[in-house]
């Protein structure tokens, strides 16, 4: 049981407070549930909730918008809470501690046995000065200062992204790329036979002055990208095809196959 | 204008591949904004161009759907390009690296003398492999598996920000090697035009069912070494050579010669 609590605990509640479009709300649950976020708070959203636009705009976050709860005040959303986080696009007076997404992240992400919230305001102002002073630090975004207005479903995914990053501590992919390990030199030297044999048989390094600058170019060029096993693999068998294989009609008559 | 110009390119083309709905667009657009992006490219987009729904959603991002660029087919919106991210959330089969949002963007963002794009498919089911081979990475987000499906102007908001992040991080480095610059698109594809005919007159694409993964694996081979003009001349002029002339004497009897 303490394990399932100090896993729930590690995860902060999103809250919004007087969302006014259903569809921003579905699309918050949408952002959050991407990043493993679960649990949102709604502070006296405009039309009511449950809400059908935030169902529809939520796709298939349905354990999000079914798990919201709604208060009508923000005192009473973060009741439970410990470590409130602010968001806000505007520099507010103050002495609070001003984070960008990532270090913000990381704060909540180290608070495993904490109750962390971050607040969203208004699509239209954002939070009053008296909703960001209970917060104990500021998120902002590093925008464009020319153009700095993220709208509510952004921010959250913003914020989402960077708390997952934070918890797993740097990214965890859902898949990797193959392997990239270059193949082993004899790997390479090999195609180089191959390609030189069949190059040779048709006369390339004619004049024979000039051979071995031409080997040394043509082998630079397939060094470089440091191929794998099986990308030579792949290649060998696309030499080997040129090589054996005689066309079947002459190049440029394709067309009428 | 040598300082323009450099600016300019340090920062990566966004391309939608076959957008459906304006409000995405435009969506998109005020995503690109808010993180400085400007370049907009879209290929076939259903309801054409321009588009009043993405007007509206784009909120000021003017500047950015002014400059909208529209094309018929990916290949003619990547020809002037030297490095491509394709975004994706399925696993593909294949030779392409992967990474997460900030690892690929500090790779734009190293790369201050290229033109960058980077890949978002169709809002339904995203790129088809013969797009994704098209690229010379992947790029996909670190998301809950049990709920994968980003839409497209966060897929993009995420990459913008982390763009943005990358390029103010100072990793930008003050020159790049010029021998190493990645040749732009329509030489690579000229390259694989080439090579794929050769290989087709030789049936080595058969069985037609297997034909297009062929394709597919051979593209993404020859895509992420990032090979240069030079390089992919010296190629062509090894394709050429294997295609065009016939072997003097059997393989293998060469030490007869």
């Amino acid at each position: 049981m303490i394990t399932n609590a100090s896993e729930l605990t590690s995860t902060p509640i999103i809250i919004l407070v007087e969302p006014q479009m259903g569809e921003n709300i579905g699309m918050v649950a949408r952002a959050m549930a991407n990043f493993g976020l679960r649990e949102l708070r709604l502070v006296n959203p405009r039309d009511g909730w449950p809400n059908e636009k935030a169902v529809a705009a939520a796709s298939k976050a349905d354990h999000v918008i079914e798990a919201t709860k709604v208060f009508d005040t923000l005192e009473e959303a973060l009741a439970d809470t410990q470590y409130v986080l602010a968001t806000t696009a505007r520099q507010r007076d103050g002495f609070k501690p001003v984070h960008g997404p990532e270090a913000a992240c990381r704060q909540v992400a180290t608070r495993v046995d904490q109750r962390c919230a971050i607040l969203f305001g208004r699509e239209r102002w954002g939070l009053t000065n008296e909703e960001v002073a209970r917060a104990d630090a500021i998120v902002t975004f590093p925008v464009d200062p020319d153009f700095t207005s993220l709208n509510i479903a952004q921010a959250v995914l913003l914020v989402s992204y960077e708390w997952r990053r934070a918890e797993q501590q740097g990214e965890k992919l859902p898949f990797v790329g193959p392997e990239t390990l270059p193949a082993q030199k004899h790997e390479l030297y090999g195609m180089f036979d191959q390609l030189e044999d069949a190059l040779d048989r048709r006369g390339y390094f004619r004049p024979e002055t000039k051979k071995a600058k031409l080997i040394d170019n043509m082998r630079a060029v397939l060094t470089r990208p440091g191929f794998t096993s099986a990308e030579i693999s792949l290649l060998r068998g696309l030499i080997n095809s040129l090589d054996r294989f005689s066309p079947e009609q002459p190049k440029g008559r394709r067309e009428e196959d």
